[in-house]
């Protein structure tokens, strides 16, 4: 555990005390986001430390070009950035004549900032003592408003507690600003106009190359003891920012506060003329509201979020902060409004990693949204990589592929691949798989079959075509093999015959093949109209179906496991227990060939195949194959805990599950890869909702119905949560006793409890103990 | 073939006919060295046309920070830049107030341009109509000094020919030059003195980081029809650059013609508080000399390398041309005179791959220079590695090995790893048999054991220690095992048990047992020397024993094939001949990842085992393995076809053998891989003297003794080559009909012949049908 000042509460996250040394792990920390925009906790005020500044516009983005040591054809020429926007909610303030700084002033007390994650808002309050020895109380509070999602609110009071002060105020909105990551320290930004009305200003600029119309704006009004005073600002405008400037004395203990709307309205929802226009428009309904008003709305927004969505712990207040600031966080990130976005492993955190959608989405997060949303957003997530299909036709082509084949990238902006290892790029291609996983999944979940003859099945029958044409067939084996491949475990690289691999792809084949048929005999004329546009041929079909019945999976006799690829157990294997522990973690201890050739496991890599298609394996196969592997992976993905936890929670190993489900649920807050200034790991944190929902509580989807095993790690009091199942709100209440499950909304349910059918009605609760 | 532009020519590569599209190719081809310093044929005159400037002084780098997309633990910070070097040879003119400019003037004609591979020299001529239609000849020639190797020389004059002509000529030397190949566009340079005395001037400047202190000189003197006008320059100097301005007028049909002598004094070889009175001591033999007398010096001592080296091919003036070439260039990049340096794959003809040492030197090149130049010259290559043998110990270290295990790097400068694929810099360690396998080669050549016990033995030992510890005990097959390699064929990467990785690694620790034996017998003063210094011990030998007798070699029983790595037979068998020509070659054509999972072998790898250890095996299995795996080679490294070459000859497929022949020996005069323009490819020449002396001629060492199995190819008359064998020189001559063998220097000497012995006396020949 890597740090200890975030207080343990059950709604907010708290910093006590200022620490120069944290300031950018906070600002990861305490990031607020609406799905649509999102900042990291920087200061309003001037800050000369140590800094990341980062403002994100979802779906705003840049192509950098792309920068290797040694190019390798079928890299993508440019490599989508998170990108970094205007920043609109800096306010700088002097005081009698000193700058405010928290890096150069004397002295701070009473440091605290609190991200409040029932209500969704961000606040900081904190004495300073300046060189000049005047003492000023500060307070601040914003938020990202959930309901008007182009806007965001600053409240900031500034109270002289030992002086008169001459205060100077200055809020501004800038867009000369630089992305922390960037290739070739281009510029991102063309500023094309700065304008101003009354206390409103307005900065229009694009994204060079991508060319997104971005119009950044702000207003603000000063205050003195609550009272309007109706200031009018001097303003300064240079080529990329435009400054209010407020000068207003005050006595000492009177509060001056300055309430600042600001946000950015995009052409990727508006005509591009428009949007100083459509700026004006919103800052006039959220003005008209107020910032009271729009806080209380926004405090009705997030709890309507938690109606659905809330995990409560009880007993243990760390796990309660934790499990909650991961359901915060998601749901800060995306929120399934618009089909064009997705979730980044950052969110509006960070910039590393550039593009935003990896397979993390459809491996991790769609349980996540399935069961704690409208189902409309999970398929929207889906309508995302159909959006994306030609795209991922044109990706395959370029490795060579034919007929529409098609390949997904490793990660992606708008569709286009956008990350450049060829061990990754090129190799790790199971990520096809779980996109046609998450069709399947899907409809299991949902029972909404229509996505499938209207969208899905075009891309089962791309991904199909990919993997029957990736298959080679070995004369050797007298079966289908799958060369030069990185597993999950990207601890491995270019190996032959990843078992899970080769697993997904033999079931991308069946599955799709069983499509293809009911789809002909159910829905005809969508059969019809896709036939026509795909070309698809029986010869084709039949390929496929030799493909799937014979493709060759490494098995070793002796220990009767799967290998996770062929030449596994020529591997020296010895257990991660038995590694000193100055080597750990391997990934900054060890070099990358001696890494590749040990047998660690970086993350569930077979047993993410036990974990997608567990009803294939028999209890006793997935405890051979846990035995096998876990003992060999060092956990050092983000992704790799939450499986081991819902396995080792089926194999009623309870202690080692509550482990894993530790590591994974305050992976950020307690930052355990000492990483956290970089941003949060956004995908992950759904993985620790399927550790309670699917690891303890049990919950699965069997023959359409909902199903629990309910169990609770002996360290907790009890704990509950609510899913959303084909809309019907089901809470599940689970103490040390007794499990009580209530039908919140809907009639009638009927769930399977350890196997046994119960009917749940509404608002009535059934207690099992 | 991709130009055909150079004339054919026993002696010379000859250009004629301007072409600015062809200047970067001819900049290279044309290229001159002398061992300690080295350029491109650049021209003295301004050109504003697309070109290469480079000028490279032998063992001056920069280290250059590293630059990669995703960083790997164990990756070399910094990667060893060749260094463009202030410029010497610029002699700007302008006629009438008209600059010479073949770029933008209205008419080139009667371009000449020549090297002399006999003499060591490049000459240029042409007739330029200038915009103002002034109407002027030039002539220039210049040379790098053989004997005085710090100084080079031009000679450059003008002739206008339709008026009379007010001219400025103004020789420079510039320190302000970029790198073509540079990581962050860094400055290299840094500059801290120019100075001038009379005609001459001087620019000292040191690199940064490495801190090489330089000094760059000239001096220049003005002819008019042959005559030293004794004119004085007006001198310009900027923060970088000295300039002499000439002023003068001459008739039409007269001569201006400019002397200037130039070239570097650098610290690896001088006190560096005396570079700039070394530079004129230096400046005061040539010119004392004049450029008349130095050029005779040059064809001299060119001719005594001749002496020595050179091969005539009767019948085919391309054929002729292009094994003068490679080994002309062979000579210009590496003399043996400095231990420090070594043999750089693109010579002083460009910047690409960086760093100056590749296994190509223990694999292709020395070869070359033990039978061409005395054996000092071999020697010095061999100490070379053990003066970096500390360096391989740590470079080994940061990879996990210990207790003085040796990994020498994949290219280095100074000893240090520069390559930063973990593909290559980690898993190519087949490099490291390759250097063991040089000292049995040089032994085997020369006679001289003394090198093993003062020095070669250490380095065995490192590298023995490296290969135990790489293998790795294997339970499932019960045998050690070599994972995550790449072996020779670098479109196969982290595969295990390359075949001939682990043969090397096996044949290197039996090796190094057997030298340690005999070294403990015979030379026991060094033996205890070496055993303190290294701390071997029994324990150590016998894990060594151990690991070499049961080593794992991947074979198909029924192909009866050694396979290149374990899952080669998975592959699709469709061999390159049947693949369609527009996919070709694969590397430009195919993405990585599917180069990776077909059969295709970008150089030879089992059959390179089977090059360097051909005793071992028998014809017939030579022949099995060259008939499966040649078929699947696509050649496209510059190192193939040589060894291709001496096997088909071998197994008496001369049609085959003169094929890949043709194919090595004009691979840049023939721009076979479009890329010529970046430099020469100039290790790989050496591998073009063995297809003919090893190939067609048939010369190997068998129990000391030289032996040949002469061959001809039909295309060819005759041909003949020379040899230095333990400081004898022997004469060989092959025509169609008969082969004789002549001892040019040395009393007598005992060979073979297709397995007769022969007994030569000196200066007498001996003719066998």
């Amino acid at each position: 555990m890597n740090q200890d000042y975030i207080k343990p509460d059950n709604w907010s996250i708290i910093e006590e005390g200022f620490d120069a040394e944290r300031v950018k792990s906070s600002e990861s920390l305490f990031s607020i986001g609406n799905g649509a925009m999102g900042q990291r906790a920087d200061f309003e005020e001037h800050y000369s430390g140590d800094t990341f500044q980062g403002s994100y516009i979802a779906g705003v983005y840049y192509p950098d070009k792309t920068r290797v040591g040694w190019w390798k054809n079928g890299y993508p020429e440019y490599f989508a950035k998170v990108l970094n926007a205007p920043n609109w909610i800096g306010i700088d303030v002097t005081l009698n004549n000193e700058q405010l700084d928290l890096f150069t002033c004397k002295k701070v007390e009473n440091f605290r900032r609190e991200l409040n994650m029932k209500e969704g808002w961000l606040s900081r309050s904190f004495t300073v003592t300046l060189q000049n020895n005047n003492e000023i109380q500060v307070k601040a509070k914003r938020f990202l408003s959930l309901d008007l999602d182009e806007v965001g609110a600053i409240e900031y009071s500034l109270t002289p507690l030992n002086s008169d002060a001459d205060l100077v105020i200055t809020p501004y909105i800038d867009a000369g600003i630089t992305n922390e990551d960037s290739n070739w320290d281009d510029k991102f930004w063309n500023i094309s106009n700065l304008s101003i009305e009354n206390n409103q200003a307005f900065i229009e600029a694009q994204t060079m190359k991508t060319n997104f119309h971005t119009c950044t704006f702000m207003q603000s009004d000063c205050f003195v003891n609550n009272q309007n005073i109706g200031l009018k600002p001097q303003v300064i405008k240079t080529d990329n920012k435009i400054s209010f400037i407020y000068k207003v004395s005050i006595n000492r203990q009177e509060t001056f506060t300055l309430q600042k709307f600001g946000g950015y309205t995009v052409d990727r929802n508006h005509d591009k003329s428009n949007l100083v226009s459509v700026a004006k428009q919103v800052l006039k309904i959220a003005t008209d509201k107020g910032f009271n008003q729009l806080l209380e709305e926004q405090k009705l927004a997030w709890a309507a979020i938690w109606e659905s969505s809330d995990i409560t712990i009880d007993g243990d207040v760390k796990a309660q902060q934790g499990i909650r600031f991961n359901i915060f966080q998601l749901n800060q990130t995306y929120l399934g409004k618009d089909s064009r976005l997705n979730i980044g492993p950052k969110g509006f955190t960070g910039e590393k990693y550039g593009g935003s959608t990896y397979w993390d989405t459809e491996a991790y997060c769609i349980p996540f949204y399935m069961a704690t949303k409208d189902e409309k957003v999970a398929r929207s997530l889906l309508e995302y990589r159909y959006n994306h299909l030609d795209k991922a036709i044109e990706n395959a082509e370029k490795l060579g592929f034919k007929n529409g084949a098609a390949l997904y990238p490793m990660v992606t902006m708008n569709g286009e691949e956008c990350h450049n290892e060829w061990e990754i790029t090129f190799e790790e291609i199971h990520r096809n798989g779980a996109i046609a996983f998450a069709i399947f999944n899907y409809y299991r979940y949902t029972g909404d079959y229509s996505y499938i003859p209207e969208k899905g099945l075009e891309v089962l029958i791309g991904i199909a075509r990919f993997w029957q044409q990736r298959a080679t067939f070995s004369a050797d084996k007298n079966q289908y093999v799958i060369l030069g491949v990185t597993g999950p475990n990207e601890y491995e690289n270019n190996v032959n015959n990843n078992w899970y691999t080769n697993y997904l792809a033999k079931w991308c084949l069946d599955y799709t093949l069983e499509q293809i048929e009911k789809i002909e005999k159910e829905y005809t004329s969508d059969f019809s109209r896709i036939i026509k546009k795909v070309k698809l041929t029986d010869e084709e079909l039949k390929l496929w179906k030799t493909v799937a019945d014979n493709m060759y999976f490494p098995f070793s006799e002796k220990q009767q496991v799967y290998l996770q690829q062929d030449g596994f157990l020529d591997k020296e294997l010895i257990s991660v227990a038995d590694l000193p522990k100055a080597e750990r973690p391997i990934n900054q201890k060890w070099s990358w060939d001696r890494i590749l050739r040990s047998p660690y496991i970086k993350q569930a890599d077979v047993l993410q195949g036990f974990y997608f298609f567990e009803d294939q394996f028999s209890d006793k196969e997935l405890e051979r194959h846990f035995d096998f592997y876990e003992p060999f992976t060092v956990h050092e993905s983000s992704l790799s805990p939450c499986v081991h936890s819902i396995q080792a929670a089926k194999l009623d190993r309870m202690e080692q599950a509550y482990t894993f489900y530790l590591r994974t649920s305050r992976l950020d807050l307690d930052d355990y890869n000492h990483e956290v200034h970089e941003g949060l790991h956004i995908t992950s944190m759904a993985g620790t909702w399927m550790s309670i929902v699917e690891g303890f509580g049990g919950m699965r989807i069997k023959d359409s119905k909902l199903s629990f095993t309910p169990k609770i790690p002996k360290q907790w009091k009890g704990y509950s949560f609510k899913v959303n199942f084909r809309n019907q709100i089901i809470k599940v209440d689970i103490s040390q006793k007794q499990t009580s499950f209530e039908l919140l909304s809907g009639d009638k349910l009927e769930i399977f409890v350890n196997d046994k059918s119960i009917i749940l009605n509404n608002k009535k609760s059934i207690t099992i103990s």
